[in-house]
């Protein structure tokens, strides 16, 4: 089995000098500047619906997901290590396709992993990227009067699971955006060449996550519009987490806007502004509570 | 649940310019050299009795373990992130307090992690580090004439297990061998400043261990005795798994001791040498299979 596995997941070569899999740990060459490292766990009917999406789906979702926390730093990814637990009679090979595809598409190696067995189909992915030519992009930097974005309109996850549940065709393309998706590591790259104030990656809702990013910076907000993908409600685009766009404030919208030209990538919706009152977190003038998912542990 | 485990596991002050948790991801800063990374799962009634051993046992083990891979590299630890699945209910502070003490003790601070509810109590552990003043030692560097050695008497966490079976107490020696192995990392880092060809760690015990190492060297060797820890028998010094001490090769014994002693690590002992025929693995001129314990699934 890690045989075959190891021929699913490791296509990319190493750099000169480095080790993937195959001895006790993976050896890369130095990082430019920080390291940035996360971890996420996803387990097989807890995060993903075990009757609405495969072992493909788990196996891409993981390695996207997690690698969306490299984004929200503005890091680019060096590598992934991946942890799995699975009963026997898994296909394995179906989970190792998905992690591969998405290791492959986002230019983020697998180096190394362990397998073992257990009741749940569960899979923990540690992800490490680096900042070349600056420091990462952290939660606590917003500041009274910058401008808050995101970076594209919300609610296509959310939608995507209500089409899904519905029986709507998985390649949908809201569906796909729930089965499949996207973390945006390039926009990450050009927001911090940008010299955004704060960043972090919308994965539990605009509604949970900017009083995060509130939270971290302590400041308040007045949310003016939020903008809702085509397909979604205005409660999904608020409420519904797992879109991995980015959330970002900026003082400096016009440098924000030439450096995402620059770089191809599409320009921040500016959905508010961040005030000094840190009690004072507002959607058109109301208070907007936490609304979005929480983790229920 | 977050902010006690946070308060459990978050006792080490990060370095100045670096976030362990609380952002997206943690931050730190550059590493010396080569990135060294592995990750290990362990799911509790698999890699652990339930019976025998408490949820604290778990956790401290999963970190030794893990860490472990890195005193084979000859690898100083930057941190540990740790994602954690259990159902409710699970004393996540014993655990945690597992993985704590582990981590102080190691010096590993945890700078992220990951909780999630599931079936089964498991815990995935990536470990980083670094390797300062030269490059991590792999396995696949033993000539014939090296001479190959252990960092000390083996079979100590299969007595332990064997003793634990049969009921004696959790604070005997070889039964905390079992509960409580420890990295040899002090061992690791001086053996690879002695210039050591190669190195692993004992996890599956030395009848599997060594095979790897001679597979990865592409050569043979000729072991010619098996020290046997007190209140161990040879079966168990010679197949039994998970005494994580480190199995070595060098071809410059005189500087070996002489490191080794300047650091204040103890001696290897030595137990064969390698040989040039690949075919040829032989203990006591008798052919030696791979006896130990392999990974079931």
């Amino acid at each position: 089995v890690l045989h075959r596995i190891t021929a699913i997941v490791g296509t990319t070569a190493p750099r000169e000098g480095e080790i993937f899999i195959g001895d006790d740990a993976a050896v890369l060459q130095g990082f430019a500047g920080q390291a940035i490292i996360s971890t996420d766990v996803c387990v097989y009917g807890v995060h993903l619906d075990r009757d609405l999406f495969s072992l493909e789906d788990l196996g891409f979702k993981a390695v996207t997901s997690a690698l969306s926390d490299l984004a929200a730093m503005g890091a680019l990814p060096r590598g992934i290590v991946i942890g799995v637990s699975a009963p026997a009679g898994t296909d394995m090979e179906a989970l190792h396709r998905g992690v591969s595809l998405a290791s492959t598409l986002c230019d983020a190696p697998v180096v190394g992993g362990d397998l073992t067995s257990g009741v749940d189909i569960s899979i923990a992915v540690t992800v490490f990227g680096e900042c070349p030519g600056g420091g990462a992009v952290l939660r606590s930097g917003a500041r009274p009067g910058d401008g808050i974005y995101v970076t594209a309109p919300l609610g296509r996850a959310a939608a995507g699971l209500r089409l899904a549940r519905s029986g709507v065709s998985l390649d949908d393309e809201l569906v796909l955006a729930q089965r499949r998706p996207w973390p945006r590591l390039r926009e990450g790259l050009a927001l911090r060449g940008a010299g955004v104030s704060a960043m972090m990656d919308l994965s539990d809702g605009l509604s949970t996550d900017l009083h995060r990013l509130a939270d971290a910076s302590q400041v308040g907000f007045a949310l003016t519009s939020v903008p809702v993908a085509t397909g979604a409600t205005l409660e999904e685009a608020l409420n519904g987490g797992e879109d991995y766009e980015l959330l970002l404030t900026t003082s400096d919208e016009a440098r924000l806007l030439l450096v995402c030209a620059d770089r191809n990538v599409p320009a921040p919706i500016r959905v508010g502004t961040i005030t000094s009152d840190v009690t004072s977190r507002t959607l058109d003038g109301d208070v907007l509570r936490r609304g979005g998912w929480e983790h229920r542990l």
